[in-house]
């Protein structure tokens, strides 16, 4: 009834796309990408898009820059081609740290990236845990913004949750821990980082609440180099946690970031799938990974379908 | 050497752009507003504006919807009459909480302000303590976001500090609270607020951090009906805090806020003169409020001057 | 066949948004507004609209700019839940009469509505009666325009209108006295209204024309404060006028219309229902109110339909 | 002081911007304007404009279209050149009187037109006497419009008006004959034009008002093909003028418009300057063209430097 | 089951559109042109085109201005009259030679009408053989780009082509008739034409490649004044061709170049029907005309199936 | 007297921005750039740019898309932070070759690339000798296009060009080889390479000129792998070319380009500075560096003292 759905794939999405169209029990849609050597890359798009619903599936992951401009010109490419409507999925979005002025002078960068792909030629967007939810409101076209704490708290509910406590990483994702603590009906408790001098990085001051004897459940959106990690949990041991575990939703993984998790000794560490991690799941210890594809699906099934999105971010 | 320098004044914020212009040591700008009886507003700019750079304060105050229509008829006014460029000064930024899609199908208001302020031919912004700092990014247009902090500490540091602890009133507000824990060196509790039910208030559960034989000294951007400061400071003494001290930037200060923040027999309630506060102040025990005139005074002069400004909110 | 229709009503228009969706067969679509003490609205669409064709019922009656703001946020939320299309349907366009640049540096607010309207995610217009047509010229988007007269020219066809004439209350409204005239085959007479002083309100000179004796039909968009149509009434008694009619489409009725209408003592005043008139229909003598709900709804379904509009303004 | 002022004309206004460089005492900026036998223009600019003050001077007269892509083509140079602002000066604004909706599916091609303009680039307009007030509405970019007015009726004051009637020719014209009528402290009446069918153009009925006996002064923005003129005319003579006089500001004359005014046998037909009326001058009888060249000077260089435009429209 | 498909066409186009119709078995949708004795036009569309997929067909040929304006003054109508889609088709595209700034401060005329056709409300461009292929990226609205050379190589191909050379008429034309070339499998070579002064037209130096005792055969994407093909054609014969034919796909055919045309004496001039020749093919010898006719209408039934158009420009 | 003129440089662009402000004596304004192991780049501007005129300096060169985004950041920091205009000069384009939509369903890249830079905030660009003149036409922006051609030739003509013959080595460069043997007063020759099969890459199938026993001077906009380069030179040799130089604008040397150059054996390969070299310099036999720095310094001061800009590609 709708107009046809097609999904294509940016290459570093490659495997989260295949699952979303597992889901779908649809094949993704055929392009071809050329990477010259002097580094410009060329898409063929191989299927008629005419009049189609166009998904374009893309995540950050590195080459981080060669991935958005392969994104871009993948938009600009099929809308030229007469999509009737282009959709961006970015389950991890770009530059989404870079979403304030904290400093006179730089970027918001997460604004901008909004502006290209507009510029691009998208007509909505649809993405997943926003570093903040205001990023929302950085797209003049629609943006639909999906939550895997659901999927998480699904997750954690079947773990033994008696004598544990959310830990939010600093004051500045007290909001978000807080949000799982109400799920699952937990105590809360804030790590309280200090930066000494300008130049230097921030150090645990003290924990705000109650972590001494407990299990402690450190809530992040994303992991990184796993050095924010790694002092939170040492700080936590130093500070009478039993046990840590962490959930973050995008496993970034960059830099040491393996070797310092494995150091960290957590019980377990749960991430979701928006990012690849390749060989790393390999490497890492007590890992993890729940996928966000079956979510995905059904929302590109109901933008396609017109129907309400059931796992909006709230 | 530089364009002209005018600056109109909506009526809600005629207090406060008289100090402004008195700290620049010129005259508000003349024009005429004139209500009919059907409300329809006629704006009649009084001055030449051809090439000048125009100001226009404007803050979101009673009645809410009036003066927001008013700027923009302002603006409109201005713009086509030809001036070279117009900022419009909005020292509290009307529906600035309405900055995220916390449920589906809502406005993020806060980025429709935006829009509107730009369609109606603003060339940039110039506000001051966002409910979040990436409302900052809903502007395509150039926007400086003054800082009410300085000033707050300033004074702040002029009291007696000892023993006291700085206090977010939820988990939410914890990073901007630790701020300002960080700029006086004072430790930090949160508030733990949660809704037993989607249809009730949240209550205050529990506090993280220690209170207890303290001097209390809550934080936040704005105090509205005053029902959250209430149960803040109730919780604050059930929890045996000694003495209890607010500072709010901006005094909304609509509903039962008089009463209920009498009733909560605080210390000190410090806030700006960033919202009008007329005849109330004189009902406010225990009130001190700081100028912001003097901080958007240097703002415009440097913005005119094309020099930095040196106290945006970092 | 073609999308689902929806038709939202904002509070001001709630009576004959009613109406229209009656004669459609349709409910109103659920939503919810919340408006805080701080004036602050919440909307909260309570439908699914996605790809739905949506139209939004709002017109301009106190309190005026709380109407107009409710109606941009209904816009913007709508737009952001991924309707396929926004239509605004506006009975009364609000600031109908600032449609010019009369005097120097004031605002042709018209057009900023248009521009606002826009600048909120609509994508099309359905208005009546502009008060001139050129109005309509103010859109980018589509905009449609229907004409009351057919209603008003059917209901005072069914009159003796022998010795009748119509009478335009100044020369800016002689042409549209004149497509009366014209429709209903009728001479015309208009008043020569002028200003001796520029801070004064016109007076009535003279009748260009013949009123002496008859009984004088006075044709306007709308009636206001009633301040004009008294001193029309008066003039044409004093000119020699029998009885005297008047057919106005928006009734406006703000300030003292009541009493200044009942004192014109008016044998007939016919106006429609695009403004609501609540308990005043029961205070105003004489009074005969047409529905225009027909002929907005015949406009929907033929929008939603894709067929021509037979009821447009021309 | 004042960014560097260039005045650029456009073949069909060539007389009037020679006048109107005159009285800035400048000459006109040099450009080329090359039509290749496939009617095609190149036009190349003789002068660096790279952030000078363009004004570009065109008017609507035959071959009109190629007049219209003429101006669009320059006012696109220019911009590409680096101009820091382009105004479009049109005398005579192209396509005036399609400035409404008054049958369905047509085009408001003023409007067409405004937007033309700004997408070749263009800042701003200067404009007069347009067919209705509201088209300045049409403009997104700063629109100013100057007024005819003054200049005529300072000239008509030297002559003997006792015993004078303004005339409108129709009801549509009323509200602009009836500004003179003030300005000129003289009566108005009106021709009471009708269609009896569709395709037949309107005739006189009737005068609203009285013109037996007297001079009769026909005023109306525009003299196009002489046909309504003659037909008031004929009117005016048939219902008692004695003397008939007509200010028509824009002299299209087109058709068989020479050979219609002169067998009209008016006592004065009064126009000016804003389309060239060439050889057809010397073909008028009692002929007087007034000059807006100083209007125009006035307002360039008052645009140029800032300053607030005397002669504006109200 | 694809939106209703309607045709509109221009005056100049007239020819061309009723075949493409007649291929697609349908009617031109009606309108009406009025052109006035000021020269204004008024078009009135006589079919409901709401939601509508509409095709507007325009060429540029003479008056080549008041094409222009008619086609922007159609799309405009069409598109406020609520089409669903509207696509600019230009079998030849104004200003096509104008595609680059080959002097300062001229305009990109071919840029400058790209811009006009979107901001009259076009939201598809279809055209064919622009005189270069970066032209389409002048369009941010989609444009597709037809190719007659299949055409053209297919009536070549039933030729004898022994002993023939493709010759390009210079070295700017070189790429296109070496597409020829590769077709056909045939050798190339290219004119060296070059100016000896500024204001001279170029002179053919010499031929870069073998052409003695040879049938050339020179393309050309259009045949404008003759000029040129006048002196390709005499050089050719100067140089030892034995006989020559040429095949142009835009016959513009202006100034002198019937004559010309003539006096080469070609075997043959084979041309396409983008642009209508009326009485000229009757004046030229050895003429063949190609139709376009089936391209287009295959194209647009494509472009409203949403299926993939075969014979795009590659 | 002209707004205060800074400029920055992008890392790719060091080494020539660095030259270009050498010329202008000017130091290039401060600015920091963090690169995080996320990938993400943090742009910090050190200097205050409020109202000032920025160049922002960036090239094509590897890593290209982080050097593209860098140059994105860049330009929206800047242009945030309040500068009056910011002009991206560009020496070699990014993407210059995608121009054009030579297959089915991909993007003009370049035309990509335009929208971008303008949708970051850029007023003007100023790049060099763009692969076709067309690309000029993408943007909406004022473009200056400068042109190497006359540093080349100046330093051609030092040589002795006797028995010299231009050669371009392919079709769709013939007209840019063409005017260089114009200006250098040589004959031309062109290279005809034809595709056997789709997959593969062109061959030379003959020269279309004479090249025997005379040098040759192979022209072309930029050198990339070194394969076109190295098939043109072989191809020549088997001709019987006795020298082979060639002149090439933009330096990209990328994949086997040094080993090829270093193949060919040629005379003297000369290229410009647009694109930085390095130490590939050092590894390339008889190559020369032509700088275009004198001809950007000299632009930039042009655009901005209002200038005209005398080294424009035409």
């Amino acid at each position: 009834m709708r107009d046809r759905l097609l999904i294509f794939s940016c290459r570093a999405a490659k495997e989260l796309a295949l699952k979303i169209a597992g889901v779908l029990r649809k094949d993704l849609a055929e392009h071809e990408l050329i990477q010259f050597s002097n580094e410009n890359m060329k898409v063929r798009i191989l299927e008629n898009v005419r009049e189609a619903d166009v998904f374009i599936v893309q995540t950050s992951a590195p080459p981080l820059h060669d991935g958005i401009m392969e994104m871009l010109i993948m938009i600009d490419a099929v809308k030229h081609a007469s999509a009737r409507r282009v959709t961006a999925v970015l389950p991890y979005y770009p530059y989404t740290r870079s979403d304030k002025k904290d400093e006179p002078r730089i970027s918001i960068t997460a604004r901008l990236m909004a502006d290209l792909i507009a510029a691009a030629g998208a007509d909505r967007v649809l993405t997943m845990n926003l570093h903040s939810p205001q990023i929302q409101g950085f797209f003049k076209i629609p943006a639909d913004q999906l939550d895997a704490a659901p999927i998480m708290c699904d997750y954690l509910r079947r773990k033994d949750l008696a004598n544990t406590v959310i830990v939010a990483p600093d004051a500045g994702s007290a909001k978000r821990a807080g949000s799982y603590a109400t799920r699952l009906d937990l105590p809360l408790a804030i790590l309280d980082k200090r930066r000494s001098a300008d130049d230097e990085s921030p150090e645990v001051l003290a924990v705000i609440g109650d972590v001494e004897g407990k299990t402690a459940l450190v809530i992040d959106d994303e992991i990184s180099t796993g050095g924010s990690l790694q002092e939170t949990v040492s700080a936590l041991r130093r500070l009478g946690a039993e046990k840590v575990y962490a959930a973050c939703v995008h496993p970034v993984l960059c830099g040491k970031a393996i070797d310092r998790i494995n150091d960290a000794t957590l019980e377990e560490l749960i991430i979701t799938d928006t990012v690849p991690t390749g060989d790393k799941r390999n490497h890492l210890r007590n890992l993890t990974v729940l996928s966000v594809s079956q979510l995905f699906a059904e929302a590109i099934r109901s933008i396609n379908q017109g129907e309400s999105v059931s796992s909006l971010f709230r």
